[in-house]
């Protein structure tokens, strides 16, 4: 059986030592002292740890049923879910006033990661809830906030969010539910939805989906679509459930992993629904909360890489197989571990230096949108949604591929289901898909987001790399060479391919959109080289302060400069890529392939 | 359902444009003529799309049931296996004495890829079988020979191979299982071995164990290991069944895939075994295969990348998705088809450029082992030992990353099992694991096989490529911009790694192990760069002299000025990490993990 161990100290260390949490100027971040900090972090690390850890293989291998129209989670989530309900986690960073503490983003973020690290498939019940509530929240009338958020806050109503149709998913123009008005103003929703997580499910009274659909006769594609309240039981005017609506699961579908999420086929048949925000702005108001969901997905990345990572790490501190070439490590024993070995090394520093710079990454990003969202920091807003599909795109491609390099730290042991390992690649493979594929993300992100405000944002970011690097210069040498040199290198990598785009994708847009993927990966790769220059940075500070724990600070120290030497090499290979042009990439005519 | 199309033609290409085989010196390839071999590869292609392909899913699905020690293949697979034998496909590279049809290994190996990409899991009972009748043709004495190849050559009995016990994988001298001898020349086995697939089956009469043990008072290690044959059912002289021998399943693991192939605990309880070969000579005996066993997982990377690819092009046709940024190309329809799209393109681009490298890569093997065993070629046998860590642990990373390519090309439909994109990455996660794990293979590369001969091989390898470039560089100005100035710069950036080796793993063989891996891939690149250079070259020489199929030629001739340009950058990057040292990778000490 797998652990779990939520990564506390780290935590701790990367609100305090590197974001400097108390000394923000955002509202709530000066409550975010490091006992209070510390206190949240341990009690959610104990949900995480001895309630949530322990249903994720029994999720994997019971999965959900689906009989006679009822879905049924698997054994032991029902109570657990009341335990984090009980705990008040569902509602760690929502407004007091609907039930929540109103913590930053930030906590939320931190709390989430050990969450989905201890099992995702159970945690998705919760994040599209507070999705789902997010959008009422930001787009809602007083009488929706009021009537669906105190639940929704607490978790004892769940949420789910409903795009995709079978012929439909990243081109929701192609959308065909349909939503005739009603003469009290409802709506009555018509169609199919799928791969709507969290369906339906035995945990909450009722489930609030929200729906897009199309309103008969109002614009074509994707400028015509509106946004629903669809609840699964009606709320009468006292708050009480009242009859069911229009809405049941077809199916639920058989995936490669998540199998303790409930991914359903959902019918909608003259369901009553109301209109959420504006007529036809149904994708703006979708797309409000995208930034977080999408660093919530990042997170699952960076969440399933690191309890892979632990798991790798017990086993090859325990499993005895070979001798060290330099030397005999176990003498006593009948061979030495296998973590004396170069190879295993190499593999558990990838993972390593991931988990704990995309961490970071995570954490930066979550502060930006708590910036935006209570400071109206507009620079701030534009720089994380600039960053958004670096986060989602990156942050899960690499986790998923830690996974994999965990699992094959077991060998054979890895590749049976008994050991746990199966299922962190299983689960960490959805995150590269949902909530917009990865090369939807690499698309947004050169297509798009580059160019905004004229690139404005990608300016700044190039900025704050400079000027990080022409403050620390003089740190030490030591300092310069294991971090500003590479970073700086990596850096002008990323500028030049940003170059050849500009002057490349004018006549043909394809030199740009070939080399996307390539420039999210370049991309991520630098905000982890500047996360590590930064975290080395703090952690010199901390041992130059004399710090008592010395040897966390060394092992950041050390893990960091392993990243920069090893990992940021990447951004040439990515240049070199974005720069052979979309000739090759394009040649084929569709017969060819 | 997946489709699955043999891809004969690129096989044709390869065996006659390209390897050239009947100007191949090397006994039986003088009968290999384009119509004989098309032949072939016509009935393999019909058994692997029409009887094996459709059955995939089911042993997903189904799997195997172990009851009352009888373990039951899926639905189907009894009866197509009949058909293989019946077909004589079992023994199509097995002596004509046992009733094999004495074709060389590399005809072997391109139907082996057909069956393997149309269900790997199928033709791993068969794959098993042939290992361990090699093995007993290379060290069995001529009753053992007589006794169980004829038996086995036609698949009656099929074979498996008992190396890995509970506490033991790539560390095999710390073996447990014991060979006690006994009076009439026979050992008594005990002890239980894992991992043993097609262990335990219904699809033949016998199945023919070999198993490796240690004898009591034998030398320690690796050096006591001594190899035995374990027949199921004891066989009387007359060659009929007889008792039950002391070997039984104790259980059928439950995997990440290959789930219609048993992977079975064997338990050994005093069963009757032999000697096969000398004593305390067992791995050398094991390993005589060793080339060809890898060679053959090689094989199973490129067979699953290369169906994947297959499926995901058709749904990149077929999916209407989002519009063509440079204009609309389905004007008739909703949206356009895919296919349009640069990145889906990249990702269709990177799978097919490694599906048809890696198989010449795997033909070009298969024919230095051919005249290794027909012609005693030591220079080949050489260089096909030298690369084998290459072909097996390159082709398989690479083919498992091709299929979650593939898989990514679906989006969400990738994800549930129905579309059968899954299966394809969670049967080819196995070959990156068995028949030694690919760390293992780095190790094998750097640790043992570039020193061989003085280095020897590596240095031919790299003259073979100095010699194309050179042989080559006047073909046309744009051949050599494509093919050869990417080429040199990948062998070059390959033999610094290696000079690296040799300056720094003197003073610390960590210097060199911790770059193993990458200089793994690194080779993996380099080879792959010169069979498309070959492919490229044969490719124009074919549009030259007017070959009817132009387009054929062309579409190659464009995947390998992608593979050139798009990843052959990949070798800069793996320099750069293996310049970096050990002393990032190994700075740590294990509780700083």
């Amino acid at each position: 059986m797998p652990v779990y161990n939520a990564p506390i100290k780290d935590m701790q260390f990367l609100l305090h030592d590197v974001l400097n949490v108390t000394a923000s100027s955002v509202p709530g971040y000066d409550e975010l002292d490091a006992d209070f900090t510390n206190a949240i972090l341990e009690e959610a690390g104990k949900i995480a740890g001895e309630v949530l850890q322990p249903l994720n293989t029994v999720g994997d291998t019971e999965g959900c049923t689906l009989e006679n129209g009822v879905v049924r989670t698997p054994t032991g989530f029902k109570a657990a879910f009341e335990q984090m309900k009980d705990g008040g986690w569902t509602g760690l960073d929502m407004p007091e006033q609907y039930g929540g503490q109103n913590m930053p983003y930030v906590m939320g973020t931190a709390v989430g990661e050990m969450f989905s690290g201890a099992n995702q498939a159970f945690v998705m019940y919760q994040g599209l809830t507070h999705g789902a509530a997010s959008a009422i929240l930001a787009h809602g009338t007083d009488q929706q906030k009021d009537t669906y958020l105190p639940k929704m806050v607490a978790c004892d109503w769940t949420g789910t969010m409903n795009l995709t149709e079978p012929h439909c998913g990243t081109d929701l123009g192609l959308m065909r539910t349909k939503a005739e008005p009603q003469e009290n103003g409802s709506y009555k929703i018509s169609g199919q939805k799928i791969f709507i997580s969290a369906g339906e499910h035995d945990m909450a009274d009722n489930i609030i989906h929200l729906v897009l659909a199309k309103i008969p006769g109002g614009p074509d594609g994707i400028k015509g679509v509106s946004l629903f309240i669809v609840p699964k039981f009606m709320v009468n005017d006292d708050g009480s459930l009242g009859a069911r609506n229009g809405v049941s699961v077809g199916n639920i579908e058989k995936k490669m992993g998540i199998h303790g999420n409930s991914t359903c086929v959902m019918n909608y048949d003259e369901a009553t629904g109301y209109l959420l925000g504006d007529l036809h702005k149904g994708m703006r108001a979708m797309f409000t909360m995208m930034n977080e969901a999408r660093l919530g997905v990042g997170m699952q990345g960076v969440s399933q890489a690191e309890a892979a990572y632990q798991n790798a790490v017990i086993y090859a501190k325990d499993r005895l197989q070979g001798r060290d070439v330099t030397g005999v490590k176990n003498p006593d024993g009948p061979a030495d571990p296998l973590i004396v070995h170069p190879d295993i090394r190499r593999s558990l520093m990838d993972q390593k230096s991931f988990t704990e710079g995309g961490r970071a990454f995570l954490l930066w990003g979550a502060s930006m949108i708590d910036a935006a969202h209570r400071s109206a920091d507009k620079d701030a807003d534009g720089l994380v949604s600039l960053l958004t599909p670096v986060i989602k795109g990156f942050l899960t491609d690499e986790g998923y591929d830690m996974t994999v390099r965990a699992q094959q730290v077991y060998g054979g042991h890895g590749y049976i289901e008994e050991h746990g390992m199966s299922q962190f690649t299983r689960d960490a493979r959805i995150a590269q898909i949902y909530e917009g594929a990865n090369g939807v993300q690499a698309l947004d992100l050169v297509g798009r987001k580059l160019a905004v405000d004229g690139g404005k944002h990608v300016m700044a970011f190039f900025e704050l790399v400079k000027t990080f690097c022409k403050d620390n210069g003089d740190i030490s040498e030591q300092f310069s060479a294991d971090f500003i040199t590479p970073l700086k290198a990596a850096s002008k990598d990323l500028q030049a391919a940003g170059m050849y785009f500009m002057q490349n994708g004018m006549k043909n847009p394809n030199n740009a959109l070939a080399g996307s993927y390539d420039f999210m990966h370049m991309f991520g790769h630098v905000c982890l080289g500047l996360m590590w220059a930064q975290m080395g940075k703090a952690a010199l500070g901390a041992l130059d302060s004399g710090a008592s724990d010395a040897a966390f600070y060394e092992t950041k120290l050390t893990t960091g400069r392993y990243y920069m030497a090893r990992r940021l090499p990447a951004t040439t290979m990515h240049l070199a890529r974005i720069t052979s042009g979309a000739d090759t990439v394009m040649a084929l005519q569709a017969d060819q392939f």
